[in-house]
């Protein structure tokens, strides 16, 4: 087993690459999404069933896991892997985004960000040092450094202003990994500079300089536009270089995920697939569907008849009729299901890139998902 | 495959029986613990999973079923089984214990109970014939007669009436039954009576006497205690038939089981493992656990050292992080891990009878149960 932690390409189509990355705990295919396992579970899936649902890694969050149950508790179990029953990489961010949007009476000074927990009120200093300290007690493979997510919209100066403390944090972090990390695991930076195209250039190009295992795009999907997203994407890529893994952070839709992968990005991590899978929506080869609508009460057709997912083989008639009726086992197929599916989407990508054949893959996808519209309204079960 | 259904005793201890049901559908191994799949699941399980936890059967429930989906529904889509995705055996119950307990403004006459439905307030007439009806469509491999289930305490001559009323119920119910049901499908009657022991004696006769495949004993476990529960169940074992199953409605915990077992009984069903489960309890070879309790936050141990099932092998702090959290997970695990203790508990039972050690081990499993006390109060997640 390896004890290094290392990015290989091996494939380009135009700006879009297929690539793997090495460590100690396994190897990730790239492009890679990165089920969301905040509170040390992918929520209403087994462990198991989100690796044979074809994750190399998956993400967990440290501001959820550093108030409960606690860094240093889950370090005394022996680690994250251990605790949550996963063998493969982790992936955790740094807390900065779950403190600007759960946490309450946020301070941020040079120091860290000072809050109020959501859970019990209770009052937190997160620096970049404790960022890293509480990511090397889970264990996190893959650490990122502490960041200010820009709050969007922010003017060029707020944006500038956050920037410049993030790369100070970054520095900072860099300096407690060094010190506090194992070997073979990796620390990313994360390029901010909200929607302005020469912050975002000088986010990444000191990054660079900094220089990290790995670089994310952070601050973006947070109501800027898809057009306006892409663009920064583009922006940072263009500057970040070529043997380092590149993650867009906290993105998204099909569609989002294969036009960001088409700008040169690697690594995606969302919500979606398990919270729409929790609100009755289902991501398929024929689009999304929302399973609620009366429309599936009669109809014997699998889920998704493209999917050799398990999960995919259930009638929409058994699934309409487990999220009327507010069954768990609803949100465990759809969530299932939805993972399933953004794994498939990332495999298909990565052949895509192989043969390349991307951009017409990526058309392809678009074309289905447009077709499919917006969901119905929903209904958390 | 069989098309016929058929009882086989294997082994005795004292009242305690083995044996094995044959059907077209597969052979249960009593004495057997049937998981409730209420509506069309087994709460917070896949089918694959109650299978492998060594479930060889399972109930569903007429009331919920008939309401939502609607039997005509599940009949057009390919019967139940194909529905949930379970091939083995269902017995289905015949509505009649739901209507008395969820539904609302009642009326019972000859005919049969007319109520309003829990859901939405239609009205709706449950009679022995459609009982019957109901559970053809579903496709159930064992069908419960309709009867009233005799309120508690109920007079002397409350619950004379009511059990005669279930004898002719019972009636009708065979004589549908005779007309529509499918080769090797089979029909059980169900013991009447309340805590009257001549009352009992009556139904069971008048039952054996109009001849049925299985008989129920009925309208136990409602407040009645644990010792009355278990003379009623030995009143009515006397006058069954030895080459018919018995089955113990609703019951019970881990003692009542093997209290029952010891009186001859050879089937249960409860919704105590996976109801438990959603309210942070685990059954397990050291008896009861609440989960939400704070002494678990830093145990590191197994949920169940004994067990073999998958999801005992998850520490108790990380049991104890899920339920705390709210996390699906926990009640997906603690759900299954529950199933395969009663699972576990019915084979080492028939694995004691085999050997004539029923009593020793029955008296260890109350011993361990009696030491765990009562679970603390918990709140469901």
């Amino acid at each position: 087993m390896t004890r290094e932690f290392c990015f290989t390409l091996k494939a380009r189509d135009g700006k879009a690459r297929q690539g793997e990355i090495t460590m100690p705990r396994g190897v990730v295919r790239t492009p890679a999404f990165m089920p969301v396992g905040t509170a040390a579970t992918v929520k209403a899936m087994l462990p198991e069933t989100v690796e044979a649902a074809g994750a190399d890694i998956i993400l967990a969050n440290t501001y959820h896991l550093m108030l409960r149950p606690g860094a240093e508790r889950i370090a005394r179990l022996g680690g994250l892997h251990d605790f949550m029953h996963w063998d493969g990489p982790i992936l955790t961010d740094s807390g900065g985004f779950q403190v600007m949007s759960l946490a309450k009476l946020r301070r941020i000074e040079e120091q860290g960000v000072t809050f109020q927990s959501h859970l019990d009120g209770a009052t937190h200093l997160l620096t970049p040092e404790r960022a890293i300290e509480v990511q090397c007690l889970l264990g996190a493979d893959i650490q990122m450094v502490l960041d200010e997510c820009t709050p969007f919209p922010a003017s060029r100066e707020q944006a500038a202003s956050s920037m410049e403390l993030s790369l100070r944090w970054a520095e900072r972090s860099k300096r407690a990994f060094q010190s506090l990390a194992a070997p073979g695991q990796a620390l990313f930076g994360i390029v901010q500079g909200s929607v302005y195209p020469d912050l975002r250039e000088r986010s990444a190009a000191a990054l660079v300089r900094q220089g990290f295992d790995g670089y994310a795009v952070g601050g973006l999907a947070v109501g800027e536009g898809q057009d306006t997203m892409l663009d920064m994407v583009a922006v940072a890529t263009a500057l970040l270089p070529e043997d380092r893994p590149r993650y867009l952070m906290g993105v998204g839709t099909p569609d989002d995920m294969l036009a960001a992968i088409a700008r040169g990005i690697d690594m995606f991590d969302c919500v979606m697939p398990t919270r729409s899978g929790r609100h009755c929506q289902a991501f398929t080869w024929d689009g999304r569907l929302n399973l609620r609508n009366a429309r599936y009460a009669d109809d014997p057709s699998p889920l998704d008849a493209a999917s050799s997912c398990p999960a995919a083989a259930y009638s929409r008639a058994y699934l309409h009729h487990l999220v009327r009726s507010g069954e768990i086992l609803g949100a465990m197929l759809l969530s299932w299901a939805n993972v399933h599916f953004y794994q498939d989407l990332t495999a298909k990508a990565r052949e895509a890139i192989q043969t390349e054949a991307f951009a017409a893959f990526a058309e392809d996808v678009k074309r289905r998902y447009a077709a499919s519209g917006d969901p119905d309204d929903a209904v958390e079960i």
